[in-house]
């Protein structure tokens, strides 16, 4: 799903980055036609994501090296699996490992905690979404982490989808009229969201046709009366202070979407290592 | 420190991430002449790292903004404290919001953290360092947010420092040659560290003149002995599962350096809000 | 709407592209501190779309240039109409001149010809919008034309809206299975449309709740089918051959929505001239 | 004759606008796995040009894709001609299908207008070229394209020849002393021309040495004066509302060059359709 | 003659290469408000080329430096002037210096050893020419420092003029043959020059209208014939090891045009230094 | 060593430079399918630098070509010899050729250059290093020229090394001072150089622990009183007019570094041709 074209910046840009002249200490240790053998194992449980990625900077350092992937992105793991193999140049493998790993152990980790969210609902309808808080420049690969954990994405920036926000109607002088006039305007093929703040700004927005709306950091009581007021017509999206711990909740009240910035902004490296086999 | 030139593509790269067309909603809502004030006000207690790349992220949206910064990079805030201010076209401001917000909130975020550390052992010599281990493309701010915290920076990548590994001394056949081989081929600006899995090595790394001698997963008891062995030649960097709560007792045994990739690899962002205040 | 860090790239190839070295002629023939006065001149009717941009250009090959649009993007003008006006160095203007008319007649024609598509059915709801058929490496610019000419604009690109053809339907074994599975996958923040080559698969397409349908080259007759059997529930879009002369007729029928490739994949540039005044 | 490397930033740019996420379509409706033959068929008589870019767009997107191309760049074909055909994973084909056609349908559109301007004076010297009016980004295409219709380019940029125009020649106070400031300054590889307005230039210009003489915007009658004033001392180029119909009576008076802008400034797309036939 | 939009990326290149991360010393050492003045004083007699590019550094690395250039390019001066003065941030400029002398070091060498070779038949018609034997990245530079010192430029590259070599000649079957392919297919604009290694191959140059023939390696003697055979028909131009010795007595002999590689490829840096002198 | 993802961009901006249409001769008088085989033979003695990135230049225009490279680099070679041969399409042969030799003839230059100097001190402990007065744009390439001719680099740039001058030592109030404040804020993995003018700096600077330090402009004579006061503390550098008669003195003192800026500021091109040879 995602083209070396997409992937190759990134990666290059990891690179020149991690090594501005030589790799000082191996092009000086490390015969040219010395070999290895160098696997990856996992230290944790979670869900790989990146795997390809990863295989991407071993190719990108030097073609020559073999490369063997034991596992799909998306696949839940135990630790200690040997999930990546590659055998070819020291030099070469010694060169790409910071990167490989930088990048498989981050959107590792944002599967894996992806996966924790997903699973706190998993009986339910409800989906769990990431939003525009991402590192700036890897935002495909966050958000593609993201569904590889098994949540779902937001929009993917401020260009495709309309998200109407209390200044914009302030601007505007009402939400019907918000809405009527973004609907004039985007592409048909735009879906249009509105963010409220309270019960009447919600009815307002239904009665606009909002396509989607989002509930500001309403207590799980106001938000069981939104759905019930909503009785079906808009998506609800439910945002704010959405903790792990609070989603079974919002799910029960039958709210739609919950939107989630720690997905991508407040992520643990999942725990992989590199060692020298042979 | 860091100049418009090496910031500006990271951000240019965000945010054309974030804006592939227009700003579909606030293009169609907000007049091109609509004026507004907005505001950054912090939501923790922390260090604040990044305020002037978040400048730069507006500048380079629109020249015509005016943007005020009013702490440093550096400085600890407290909760609920004004830090940015911004005034001019309202589509400007936000264009620019989410992009300057991920980056300072990321930046804050592994200030914070480095703060966190670094008081943990204020009162030693001990210094707490980052690693390689940093989000792809953004190496120079992260390394940057460490040292705003008050943490230290380790080599900054493969070409600046020598570090030889278990799988070079293997390669070479020794401690001993492998530190020679290095220092009679790396710039004579260029320092060796060596990774040591035990005494012995210790002792070994030591008769060959290693600048920097890491001891790699060790013990408080072994790093005792280690410290003794050393007896100050060359700098000891501990470095291997170093969570805050261990370092106060590495910092008594006399140990110079502890690297802990966490500062930049699992970092939580800090949390800042950005709101229209006119 | 288009902010500088997204065109100047486009502008910097051109003026490359245009200059490998030096002005041959106007640096060695004008001195360097000649100035002159320039303007551009429309030569016939049409809507100006880019006079921004061809701004910026003069703006980057020489920042000293005082550059003055006399219109705005989105205003009908007749022939012989003075549009814009710029005073400095002889040589920066004649090295801008050529990029700048490039870009502006191109967009203005597009601007011209999505004027006149939107005329002809302005009395009706009937939207005529764009296609995906634009120039490699322009497509923000013919995008951005087509709206200033009163035509709309359809997905930006392949990620922005689900687009189900022929194709897909067959690789899942039906409509209604390909509008769950994307349902079920893409964000809620996106719509699908389904591509129908007759009524029966556009009543398979609503009862699988299509957000829009795409009438791919049908008759008017079955189109004003279409029409009834949708009674409003998804927006319907007509494609295929879809001249000037038609739109009128289709938009009698009550058809929402219809995409026209030619209006930036065949378009003549509008003529404008542009004159040393002084 | 155009290298990878000068045409993969085209190619890529105009990708990377096309998908900023994923194909959210075929990513979530195709198997990864599934496999297509699909072919290009020729909608109307003309000449392709454009076909081997056209290739490199599928082989930047999916290097194991099959890719054949049935005709060569310059061929007349007629409606209905299978000139290309790829085999390969479904995704990968539909992700690279809209670049590919749209730069294969322009340069072809391109290619079949020269062949058009070409044909209409094949038995004549005179030869028809193209101008610098041509889309930004996309030169090398163009004039490569004009070429494979059987007519010729003008200088590729303002670094290549030397064109005197009006501007000019006051600034340095005639078109003697302006062509003999040009001969002593450029390199001895670049020819000199320059752009008359009525016959007493056309002398001056003459006597000053001008390696070829632009006539702009003159009747035939005055160009039949000007071809027998110049008795074969400099190329004449005729340049100004050279529409084809006018093509024959100016190759007959003897008139060398005609530079149309038209030919890259105002092209209608090739028709060309793309399907899947397995 | 050079626009920024070209020269800022070759600086921006060579100041990446210069700090991969901060100025570790200046950056440490010297406060944020820390204000110098500086200069730059000629060590040596020679001709200044690249003032402004140097100035363009400065800029680049620091907007708010105030730089003041006291000489012009092209200009001849003594040993021990001041050229360049920047007053501003200490830190600003020490960051700039480097690639600054850098660029301006190599570019007045090559307009200084291009005056040297200039002044040898400055009483001559003869004009020494560049090659296209530049250092990769820097050819505009470099072709406009051979110009500042006197000198003349050759073709720029391989597509503004053409060159048959005798590999040329082999494939088509002759000079006749090559000069008339090449004629019929390049623009109008464009010379053909051919290499010829006898005086055979002269008159068959002559004869198939070659606009410039280049004699290869040839001793004065062969070299007086050619003169005289070509009787002022085409620009003669001398190649092979033309020291700056022998360059008068070339001239003498009537040729027109001698090209050295040396200019570009063979520079010692003008030797200028640089000063915090308040 | 050398990454291709490293040597690539510099490959590719000298072909796009050399090439901004077409190869206006190849491609016209060399048909497509036409085959050959070129030689590079040396034209004089020296050590060969470069060949694999001359390798690259053949496969990045045209990967169909079969090169194979007879010397590695560092192999010191006598005129006459042939060093690299390539096989394939003539028209891309001579695309590739004038940037491979350029590269090939420069850094074999710095080799050569530097292998003469390296000579010269062989017997000793002696170094001779390089400087950062390196071409803009090829610092990565020249630092590794010189390793191969025997020589060795100094630091790579601002970022790697601490270099402490007079301006630093004013800033700061004292050697002592900065080389303390220096120490407290760099990585522990860095070192630090002084640069003193006399015997009195010196000693400041190895009592304030200096790992290096740098004699600047000093005579023979001051600098053995260097060496004994040093006696072993620091690393000794001399700087400034190190011509290469010079260094055996300045070895046979007991010096450690010497730098030499003219290693890459004032090389000449290594005479390298490419003949057809089939």
């Amino acid at each position: 799903m995602l083209s070396n074209y997409k992937i190759d910046p990134i990666i290059i840009r990891g690179l020149d980055e991690d090594i501005s002249y030589v790799d000082i200490t191996s092009d000086v240790l490390l015969s040219a036609s010395s070999i290895d053998v160098a696997e990856m194992k996992t230290k944790a449980n979670g869900v790989i994501a990146g795997i390809e990625v990863a295989k991407r900077v071993f190719e990108l350092v030097d073609p020559s090296l073999e490369v063997e992937t034991l596992v799909e992105d998306g696949t839940y793991v135990e630790s200690q699996i040997v999930i990546f193999r590659v055998k070819g140049s020291s030099r070469s493998i010694l060169k790409a490992e910071r990167v490989a790993l930088n990048l498989l152990q981050r959107m590792s980790g944002i599967a894996t905690m992806s996966y924790e969210y997903a699973q706190e609902v998993e009986m339910f309808k409800l989906r769990v979404v990431d939003t525009r808080k991402t590192t700036p420049g890897l935002r495909i690969l966050e958000k593609y982490a993201v569904k590889m954990g098994g949540c779902y994405n937001h929009r993917f920036n401020l260009s495709d989808a309309v998200m109407i926000k209390d200044n914009h109607i302030k601007a505007v002088g009402g939400i019907k009229e918000a809405v009527k006039r973004a609907k004039d305007n985007i592409p048909h093929t735009t879906k249009v969201e509105v963010e409220v703040e309270n019960l009447a700004q919600l009815e307002e927005a239904l009665t606009a046709g909002a396509d989607i709306i989002m509930l500001d950091n309403m207590s799980n009581e106001i938000m069981a009366k939104a759905v019930k007021i909503n009785n079906g017509q808009a998506i609800l999206e439910a945002s704010g202070n959405m903790v792990k711990s609070r989603l079974r909740g919002v799910a029960e009240i039958g709210i739609d979407v919950v939107s989630v910035g720690a997905l991508t902004h407040s992520v643990s490296a999942f725990d992989i290592s590199m060692n020298i086999i042979k």
